[in-house]
C-alpha cells in the first residue's frame, strides 16, 4: 500500500474473480456458457460495423434500451446499462446506500456485494442462510433495511419464489430491495414485472450468462422510472460512456436471437439436471440449483482435495474458503453435455479413491 | 429524485456529455479523430476472435498491459487499465482524495472533475487560470494538497512544458499529482519518465483520442508500482472484468501500428494548424493549442451565436457556459482537412454577417 491510499481503504480486501487460464482445462469455475453467442451477434464484430470506432459510442444506449424494454415490457426509462453487473451493482449502492442506511444480503451469497460496500464506506450486514442453505425469507421481512438477494442465489443456485420477493418487497417500503437476476434465465422466472407495482425493487441483468457474452461485459438494471433516474445520475457522474459501440450491437443482436437461446438454456438445464443426478449416485450432496452451475460437496472427501484432483485432471471448478462452512462445498459450472460427462469420470475416480483422501 | 437517493447526493449534477448525433453533421464536438483505427485494429474485431466472447476477458489484461509496458519503457506492475479515463479518473479519486485530503484542479478543465469529486463527496477547489487562460504554474507549487492536471489542458489545449510538471510533483512530495494526457500524443511530450522518479505522479492515458478508439473504451494510468497497486486495489473492488475481450484486443493491435498514428497525427497537428492560420485571418483569436482541437472566440459575435449558426450549417462544435468566462468561446475538434475547409467557409459567411449578430 503506497503512503497515498485513502484511509478509507484500510484492510479493503477486493473480490477474488476466479483463475481466467486460456486454454488448456475443461473451464467449469465461473459460470460462462459453453455455447457461443448466436450467430447474429458475432456478426456485429466486424470491421465494417466498427468501422465508426473512432466516434464516442451513444451515452444513453438509447436503441438496445428500446430492444430490452419491448422484450421486457417495460418503458425505455425503466433501464440503465451497465459494464457488467458488477458495475451495475456498485452504481445502486452508490446511489442509494450509505452511512445511515446501510445494506444487508445472505453469508452465502455473491462475493462482491461486501466488498462493494467496504469500497463506499457503507455499513453491511450478513444474514446467514439455514442449515441447508436456503434463504430464510422471514429474516428479510419488515426490516426496514436495503436488501441484496442473487436469486438464484450465487454459489448455491437455490431460488426464491416470485411471492416471497414480493413479500420482502411489499413489507421494506423505505427501503430498496436489489434482486440479482444473473441466473434468472435459467430458472424461468423474473422479478421484473413486480416493478410497475413495488417504486423500491431494482433488478439486476447480465448477458455474461445467459446470453454467454461475459466477454463483452454487459448488464443492465430495471425498476420505477424514478429509482433508474438515480442510477443514471450517478452513472452519468461516473462513467458517460460506459458501455462500447460493438458490445451496444451485440448486445442488441442478442434480443433478437430469442429461439437460439431459449433453446440452449432447456439445453444447459437438461445438462444440469442430468449431472446432478449422476452425482447424487456417486454419494454427492447438492442444493437444488436453478441455475446454470450445481453446487455440491461429498461427505467422506473434503472440498479442498476433490477440488486439487480435478484440477489435476484439467478439470477447473470454484471453491469458497469463506464462509467457512461453505468450504468442503465446490460450484461447478454446466458446461456441454461431453464435459459433464468428463467431469462425472473424474469425480467417480476420485470417490474411488476416496480412502486416500478421507476427512481426517 | 426518488425518495431512496442517498442524501450524499443532493444537489449531485451529472457531467453532460458532448451531443452524439448519428449522422447528419460535421461533427467536431468531442474531439474524437476523423480517421478510423489502424487497419489490423479493424481486423480484431471479427467473429473469429470473438468466437470466446462466452468467457470471461483476462480481469488482469496481461497481454495489453505487458504490451503497453514495453510501448513507454516501464514495467506491467506500473499499468492499470480502464474502461475509459474516466473510470481510470474515478479510481484514482476513490483510491487517494478523501474528506481529509480533498484535490485542486484549474477553473477551465475537463469538467468531469468536479463532478467524481461531487460523487465520492471529496472536497475540491478550482484555481483559476490567467486571463490568458494559461495554468498558472506558481500556483501549484508547494501547496501540499492533490492535484489533477489536463496536459494538454482540456478545452484551451494550452501545454505546460515537462519541467513545469516536473517542479509540481516535485514540490508536492505527500500528496498525488495526476497528470491526464488524453491529448499528450498531439504535443508530442510527455510526464510518463517522470513516473520513475516521482513516487507521487500518476499519467492518465486514452485511447479515445490519439488512437481513434472513443468507441471501444480503453484507457489506463502509469505511475509507481505501489501507487498503481492502490488504484488496482480499487479497479478489483469495484470491477474486476472492466474491460471486455474485443477492446482488450484491439487495444494490443493499436500498439503494433505505430507508423499509422504517428501519420495521422502528424496529418491533424497539421490540419490544426492550417485552421488556426486561417481563423486568425478571419479575426478569431486563439489559445496556442496543443491538442487534436483549437479553442477561439471573436470578440464581436458572441460564442453561442456562432456555436447556433455553425449547427444550422450541419457544423458540430463544442461550447461551455460554465466558467461564465468562456462562455463566448468555442472548441472547435480537428476534423479531415475537407472538414476544415467547409468549418472555415461557414466562419467566413458568420464573421461577414456579423453585424446581425453583433455582442449588444
Amino acid at each position: 500500500m503506497s503512503k497515498y491510499f485513502s484511509k478509507r481503504h484500510t484492510g479493503l480486501a477486493p473480490y477474488v474473480p476466479g483463475e481466467q487460464p486460456r486454454g488448456g482445462f475443461i473451464k467449469l469455475n465461473t459460470n460462462e456458457a459453453p455455447y457461443p453467442p448466436a450467430p447474429a451477434v458475432l456478426d456485429t464484430l466486424n470491421p465494417g460495423a466498427a468501422s465508426c470506432l473512432n466516434l464516442y459510442p451513444d451515452p444513453d444506449g438509447t436503441a438496445l434500451r428500446a430492444k430490452l424494454a419491448a422484450y421486457h415490457g417495460v418503458d425505455s426509462c425503466n433501464i440503465v446499462l451497465g459494464n457488467g453487473s458488477d458495475e451495475t451493482l456498485a452504481f445502486i449502492f452508490l446511489a442509494f446506500f450509505d452511512g445511515s442506511h446501510g445494506v444487508a444480503f445472505p453469508d452465502v451469497t455473491y462475493g462482491l456485494y461486501p466488498v462493494l460496500a467496504s469500497l463506499f464506506n457503507i455499513p453491511y450486514t450478513r444474514i446467514p442462510v439455514g442449515d441447508t442453505l436456503d434463504v430464510n425469507v422471514e429474516d428479510y421481512i419488515g426490516i426496514d433495511r436495503n436488501i441484496v438477494l442473487a436469486n438464484p442465489n450465487a454459489q448455491t443456485g437455490i431460488a426464491l419464489h416470485i411471492g416471497e420477493i414480493e413479500r420482502i418487497a411489499g413489507t421494506n417500503p423505505n427501503r430498496v430491495v436489489v434482486i440479482d437476476e444473473a441466473y434468472a434465465d435459467f430458472s424461468g422466472f423474473s422479478a421484473i414485472p413486480l416493478t410497475g407495482t413495488y417504486e423500491n425493487l431494482v433488478v439486476v441483468r447480465t448477458y455474461s450468462k445467459s446470453r454467454f457474452m461475459a466477454g463483452a461485459r454487459l448488464s443492465y438494471a430495471i425498476g420505477d422510472s424514478s429509482l433508474i433516474a438515480d442510477i443514471e445520475t450517478v452513472r452519468r457522474s461516473y462513467n458517460p460512456y460506459n458501455i462500447n459501440s460493438v458490445t451496444l450491437a451485440a448486445g442488441e443482436a442478442a434480443i433478437d436471437c430469442g429461439d437460439y437461446y431459449t433453446e440452449h438454456w432447456r439445453r444447459i438445464t437438461n445438462t444440469r439436471d442430468r449431472t446432478a443426478l449422476a452425482m447424487r449416485a456417486l454419494g454427492f450432496t447438492l442444493t437444488d440449483s436453478s441455475a446454470n452451475f450445481l453446487f455440491a460437496r461429498n461427505r467422506d472427501i473434503p472440498g479442498a482435495e476433490i477440488f486439487g484432483r480435478l484440477r489435476e485432471g484439467g478439470i477447473l471448478v470454484r471453491r469458497f474458503d469463506s464462509p467457512e462452512r461453505i468450504s468442503d462445498w465446490l460450484r461447478i459450472t454446466v458446461g456441454t453435455e461431453g464435459q459433464m460427462e468428463a467431469l462425472i469420470r473424474a469425480l467417480e475416480s476420485i470417490v474411488k479413491r476416496g480412502g486416500a483422501y478421507a476427512k481426517k
